[in-house]
């Protein structure tokens, strides 16, 4: 039996999820006995239920291994969610159908927790329908939230990207602090889950070491600890540097972003929490600030990734193919942990149904007991993950990113109206 | 004749101006027989005028080697501005006085244009004061605005920063912008001028490559005509990438970060100029966004610093001390542009008193016509100078940045109180 593949990227694009692509296409072409083409979907899942597909055979082996060190979603990737099978069969039933007429028989989706639940009711409608797909799911988000996986690629990269950028920037504060800034807040990603802010941890090792503090949406904000813990700061080292989720929140439950801040016009202001933070700072401690909002540069900085990121990134792609062809169907691999120091890992599976919609939060005691730092045991677990550089090729002083030739699949079927 | 040597940071710190430090010291300490010690300034001049001063003959070789890769300042840097000669003429007093205690025949000042000015006035205070100072200013800031140089030490590493990271957000924005963030904003540094983010405009090649829109202090906000560009890009492309330099200001004058918005307090809302853009182009366009600040980010990312701009950083601290020994006074060094492709510089020399409070500002002709780009000779002087990576060395995932003993120099004057 040999089929085609589709390959989808889905939710939002890290700096390596371009590797599993990498690995997904190269394991591919090695067995071209049972897979045939490589379909890739524009803008992702989307790109199937509008049959706008790309043909990867297209592309030589250079830009393929090239993928490997590039950012973004090569393909496109799509916030987009589809709905239970009972309320929107018909997609399903699409998707179904666009493979049938593509003569897809592997579908590796790319994605978190709601991509993991998609493939796994993609795998059950293909059952129902008797054209049956091979489905895996390839573990992919910064949040650092899929249960039985000891991380999620992309998360390692930002987390370095994170602990670099603290580290540098307290660098040049604490130079400046005795004329200059005295607080310095670094807004980082988590809307849910602290793993991210808690990163920013490794860059200090003692107390006197930046971040002094970090804000985790784990920990409902605490001003007046918080308040006493920058002055502490400021006093004993010169200066103080946070690290805030902008998954923040009051103990109410409202996110500190939200702070209720109007422009001229009366309308509620969009700001980032760090903003808010360093108001906070100002206006109750008159201390001056200065704060920095990452934002997408955290996730797309492939110039920082750690090498191990990238390594299991290529590896899950890798392993699904395998797993694949060696006859599994609703799993997704997992990183297995079987050593810290030095930092051992393996490639296992799951079933897809135990992964679907279940977060992994942070341990409660990755957080020190105050609220603002992290433990020990955090430490162990985060330090393995920002191991090693794995820079990308230059050119002309910037990174050669490949840019794919994107070769669009004709289509078979009539077009329909999706969104 | 033999004397030692003070040396200190001034200003806004780089991810080079170490490297600087390490030119200055490592070549003082191949001319024994001419320099003692070299005494670095705790926190810049301050250190001097507070007799505050740090042996750098304390450390080890690999120590003030390890200065070059090490971002911030290693010694501490001010913002502090002595006054002119005839308002403050006590504090120049003051500094030759400590000179003349520690034997210290040779100031070498590491700063901007007012620094400048100052080691300008210091020897002229020395002749006047029948204590022989030789004063040599060293260039350093990311702004980039002062003359006769070519470029300045610390500049080219931010550009590099901008540039790489422009073009990894672009690659994220365009992989998403179908479903999701349809206009990307960076907010760069560049209160006075727009070189860094003219640099910005290095990510992209072409009119659809990113960024679409760079505004610049230098040409006033034009609202409508920005908003059909960003309306422009979205359509042409799918999404828009504009780098906003954060001293853009409107046509009257006032910045676009002062933009009248309030708090919920109805205080003044002291925001970023990239929260300004953003509501902007939702509340006229509609459009999803996200922005990202770079702040002290750019500054200090020693981990993705331009190769040029370490060697030019440790050049002008080495030329500083041969200039000296070699019986100039009063000058600093400037680099000089042989040729742009390949890029070739020498470095030579420039009177202090003709550097002393002028601004280089960006020519015109280096802004596209419609304001909002950068043109082919801008693109022509930028490009040398983010040419090459010098990658700190890491340990266990992190640049591995040297933290100097900075072993105090005894005092010898009664204690006096400086601000």
């Amino acid at each position: 039996m040999r089929a085609n593949a589709f390959y989808a990227q889905s939710g939002g694009v890290t700096s390596v999820i371009n590797a599993s692509a990498c690995g997904v296409i190269e394991t591919a072409r090695k067995h071209r006995s049972r897979i045939g083409k490589v379909y890739a979907g524009r803008n992702g899942i989307l790109g199937a239920l509008r049959e706008e597909m790309i043909d990867t055979s297209a592309e030589s082996a250079a830009a393929i291994a090239a993928l490997r060190h590039t950012p973004g979603g090569a393909f496109g990737s799509a916030r987009y969610k589809l709905k239970g099978l009972d309320q929107n069969k018909a997609e399903y039933e699409r998707l179904i159908e666009v493979f049938k007429a593509h003569d897809i028989g592997y579908f590796f989706y790319n994605g978190g927790g709601d991509s993991m639940d998609t493939a796994n009711k993609v795998a059950e409608m293909s059952r129902k329908m008797r054209f049956p797909v091979t489905c895996i799911g390839i573990p992919k988000t910064v949040d650092n939230d899929l249960p039985f996986t000891d991380t999620c690629p992309g998360f390692g990269s930002v987390a370095k990207y994170v602990a670099v950028s603290t580290k540098e920037a307290a660098l040049d504060v604490a130079s400046m602090a005795l004329t200059s800034t005295k607080v310095f807040i670094l807004e980082v990603m988590g809307r849910h889950a602290g793993w991210i802010a808690a990163a920013g941890g490794l860059a200090g090792q003692t107390p006197a070491d930046a971040p002094h503090v970090i804000l985790f949406p784990e920990i409902p904000f605490d001003q007046p600890a918080f308040l006493a813990r920058v002055k502490a700061s400021v006093a004993d080292y010169g200066y103080c540097v946070v690290v805030v989720s902008e998954g923040t929140r009051h103990p109410d439950g409202r996110f500190l972003a939200d702070a209720g801040t109007k422009d001229a016009f009366g309308h509620t202001q969009l700001g980032g929490v760090a903003a808010t933070v360093a108001e906070i700072v100002r206006s109750q401690l008159g201390l001056k600030y200065h704060y920095a909002i990452a934002d997408y540069l955290q996730r797309s900085a492939r110039h920082i990734a750690a090498k191990t990121d990238v390594a299991q990134a290529y590896a899950v792609g890798q392993k699904a193919v395998e797993f694949a062809l060696a006859g599994e169907n609703a799993v997704m691999p997992i990183i297995v942990r079987t050593s810290s120091r030095p930092y051992r890992w393996s490639i296992d599976k799951v079933k897809l149904s135990r992964v679907a919609n279940r977060e992994k939060k942070m341990p409660r005691n990755f957080i020190a007991k105050d609220g603002f730092g992290i433990t020990a045991a955090c430490r162990r677990y985060l330090e393995p993950l920002i191991q090693g550089e794995d820079y990308p090729p230059y050119r002309q002083g910037l990174p050669n990113y490949v840019a794919l030739r994107n070769q669009p699949v004709a289509k078979r079927l009539p077009e329909i109206v999706i969104k």
